[in-house]
């Protein structure tokens, strides 16, 4: 039983934290498609400027009774945001609940598969 | 015959900024390693504090003598960066080649793969 927290920056620009808001809800309904849905919850949470922030975030997560809660870093870049903000709060968090198990996924930027996915969208442009 | 110029914010922190060159580096070795090369030639360019700055990109890209370059916006949010500053820049510099194309694609964040990335490679955390 496992949740999902995706964590973005957080804008002044409510545009743009909508966009993070779309694609926790996209992610909702791809992993409700799945065979077997690898997540029970899947929420989002902002270091900065939106609500909510991380932690109430990763409140939100436990109150869904999952063991386990995975955070994100939708982030490309691994700056001191993604090195060294987002573990003080998630470590902080893990002190707070010693029976769960929070886990720090690696920031969206060094997942592997990126090249590949920007030379194929770009294939699929009509020149 | 084109070539394609990714674009990133640039940072202060040049750790950032090399992390966008190595992504470039990637994407230049996996086009390559494809059957027919989309790209004769792959660059990065930076919007500010890192350079070469776009237009310099740009140029470098038309000495590679490709009728066509692609700048991608290596961002996540469409905020004013992606969606007023970039198409600026293109702009200028489209009215400066009329000779050639210079298509600005979509931003990273737009790639509808993205959601299901982000869940195949949680999939493959060790739980």
């Amino acid at each position: 039983m496992k949740s999902l927290l995706l964590v973005a920056h957080g804008s002044r620009r409510e545009a743009s934290n909508q966009e993070v808001r779309t694609i926790t809800k996209i992610l909702q309904k791809n992993n409700q498609q799945q065979e077997t849905a690898d997540f029970v919850a899947i929420r989002c949470a902002f270091l900065e400027l939106a609500s909510p922030s991380i932690p109430e975030g990763i409140d939100q997560c436990i109150e869904t009774q999952t063991e386990t809660i995975i955070v994100m870093p939708y982030f490309l870049s691994a700056g001191r945001h993604v090195s060294i903000d987002i573990p003080e709060i998630v470590a902080k968090k893990q002190a707070e609940y010693p029976n769960k198990e929070i886990i720090l996924a690696s920031h969206l930027g060094a997942i592997e598969e990126i090249p590949d996915l920007i030379l194929s969208s770009l294939q699929s442009l009509k020149l």
